[in-house]
């Protein structure tokens, strides 16, 4: 018996769930049970994928939801609204909820897992984070058994295809990102994407699924791109590291309260060239879990566009489907696929952290400087790995440091006092190193 | 309410189960409300993880599939029998059953699986390929809407530790494989190893389940490392390749009768070194999967050890908890997590494919060799992307060859030509490049 899908948004990512909806030949044989029932549009005039008919189409997206034909709402018009209120509107009327849009999630998910949960209904986001790859599924449903200790990934393409470009080409932030905008690989307005906040929105989601409750979106320190300077990636490389926009959650403990206590950031990031994630190249996305007894496993693949995005749409839509099977309509939620949450979450101060750094310096090239940097950090009790001294110009050095694992407010003790020497000039750059 | 599991085996994946099923504290509240019941053990007098209750163990493992507080049975004891016979004894009486037993599947999934139709149970397999990477889970539940292209991995640990010794330090394989056995990453009979057919018995499981039937696991093409030589090895790095044992199933059409066309094969492989597969080493695993639309996704972590395996196999037992709060005891089963078979496979015949070739002559060394052999591949219509002539010894070369992709009749047909040639003393090596 077939199962009515009603469909808000028909962009690349509608478009491409519509196809495969169309042409179940080839696939999973759930797929053809599957019936494309509504399709909110904003414009009826603008194309749409050949087998789609003109018939199901309609301008209205509450009409979607509201269509009794329509038992499973799939919501990828993206936004926050009125994305979440259309969402809100579909568990309410007790129908699940297949949604790509990681704002809403990541801004909105408590509202929508407690309206969920209340309703009975499942919200699947398999395609909020990694576009195309399993790794909201196998968080929730092959990891359980672990304790997680850390979920670090590259979870930005636009971000690691102008990283990538410019640590092939030595190319500049800007210049890159101009011919990425050109290219469709960066959006019109890029702020979203290169300040980190895209990659914010997506580690809060993998955070909550991975310690069980939800994260708090505007505590998440984040750091972009947007101000990395070519020379940094350069110095880098020389030194054996790669840089990457890094989205990171760690497990620091609990409070006493018996709150998880997590250190959960968004930063560029100096990876060494054998890291799992350094390898990671142009548009591609890739999740490290860590976890005990599990070890490190990874998750890699495209992690937008249209036919990765609707992939992962189309396997949160089986999912509902194939579940289904198993109860009648009085039937419960499976805890795993439905998420529930179960304990609480919360962020640690950051000059609580420890963390290895990446420090460009410009000062006076004068003998004895490095001497005194060197002391610097030691009076604050920061071990240091490397410190080199690369050419700098019109009389000025540039210095470069690699401290060990140090605890950040002893860290940033010793950048005060650094900044405070006679010779010293700017700290020019910080960047985080694993 | 807690639900009964009961351990066939308590071996290091055995112990690694018990221990989380005992110390639920941090990971998934679900596994708190598993309680192991029964353990079967060879051996009551060896020694068991500090938590496990003797009063649990038992030295009849019929008695734990029997026993009416187990409701899902677990077996990690490992061989064809009787682990074949107790999972069919569970099926029979209604018990859901988790096994890590890829030789099992392999060989006799087809009776298990027909079994567990017949009896409306799930029989779950995420450890046995793959170790602790979510594989089986994701295939199943993540990629339903995608026609699958290609699965290839590096699934076996043993071989590419070895493999990864080899290429780093140009040693031999009875060296390394020496060495491998005395740390414990090779068994005492490596064979099922290093001959390929534990790869085979992986591949097939995979095949199985992306493209929707049983592969006959008796017509796998499998060729092993045992004969692979270090020249090799390093002739292939020097040319921009790395050495893995590649297992692959790639969908090659539809036979008349509807039946899908593999094509399902194990050998060392020649991998570009920037493939994603390339940079897998020591005893990872990875699996790539390649499907319409989602492209290429990979999956990447241990392939092997007590704490990964136990971390699918928790997660297997999780999912049967899991599922059993949607329904009563009259549910029905999600075709997605049974993984109903819905299609027929057939292998096709392997002159019928298409491969890139390295090939390693041994000749005379002579003016003119180069020429002659050039001139057999062309004429056998072979297609020739590099060829090379090394150092030899004792007044003779070596010649190494890459071909594009040929078709596999017409590659032997110029392998044959090549043979006859009076310069040419034997094909010291003939390898499949991707």
């Amino acid at each position: 018996m077939a199962i009515g899908v009603g469909l808000l948004g028909l962009g690349t990512v509608g478009a491409g769930v519509a196809t495969i909806l169309t042409n179940p030949e080839g696939r999973h044989p759930l797929v053809a049970e599957l019936a494309l029932r509504r399709v909110a549009v904003r414009d009826p005039k603008r194309s749409r994928p050949a087998d789609l008919p003109a018939t199901l189409i309609v301008t209205d997206p509450k009409a979607v939801v509201d269509d009794p034909a329509v038992e499973i709402v799939v919501e990828v018009m993206g936004g926050l609204e009125p994305a979440r209120s259309l969402i809100l509107r579909a568990i309410a009327a007790g129908k699940p909820v297949v949604t790509a849009n990681k704002a809403v999630i990541a801004r909105h998910g408590e509202e929508i897992a407690a309206a969920a949960a209340a309703h009975g209904v499942y919200v699947l986001i398999e395609a909020a984070v990694g576009g195309g790859i399993p790794i909201i599924e196998p968080l929730k449903q092959s990891l359980g058994g672990n304790r997680i200790q850390r979920v670090s990934g590259i979870i930005n393409g636009t971000t690691n295809y102008i990283l990538s470009r410019m640590a092939d080409e030595g190319a500049a932030y800007a210049e890159v990102l101009a011919d990425a905008q050109r290219l469709g690989y960066a959006e019109a307005d890029p702020a979203a994407d290169v300040q980190g906040d895209d990659a914010a929105d997506k580690i809060a989601i993998l955070a909550g699924l991975a310690y069980g409750g939800p994260v708090p979106r505007s505590g998440i320190a984040t750091e972009g791109i947007d101000r990395l300077e070519p020379r940094d990636v350069a110095y880098a490389a020389q030194l054996g590291f790669v840089v990457k926009l890094l989205a990171v959650a760690e497990h620091m403990g609990r409070v006493e309260d018996g709150s998880e206590l997590l250190d959960v950031r968004v930063h560029p990031t100096l990876l060494p060239k054998g890291h799992p994630l350094a390898g990671v190249h142009g548009v591609n996305n890739a999740i490290l879990v860590e976890g005990d007894p599990v070890g490190q496993v990874m998750f890699f693949g495209p992690g937008a566009g249209a036919g990765p995005t609707a992939s992962a749409v189309v396997a949160d839509i089986l999912n509902i489907a194939g579940i289904r099977q198993v109860g009648g309509p009085t039937a419960g939620l499976d805890p795993l696929l439905a998420a529930t949450s179960w304990r609480r979450c919360v962020l640690v101060d950051s000059t609580r952290t420890r963390h290895r750094n990446y420090v460009r310096l410009r000062t006076r090239d004068e003998a004895g400087v490095i001497g005194k940097i060197g002391t610097c950090f030691g009076d604050a009790g920061v071990s240091i790995q490397s410190i080199v001294q690369f050419a700098g110009h019109e009389g000025a050095a540039e210095i470069v440091t690699i401290t060990h694992e140090v605890l950040e407010s002893r860290f940033r003790e010793a950048l005060a006092a650094i900044q405070a020497l006679r010779e010293v000039q700017s700290v020019a750059a910080c960047l985080r190193t694993l």
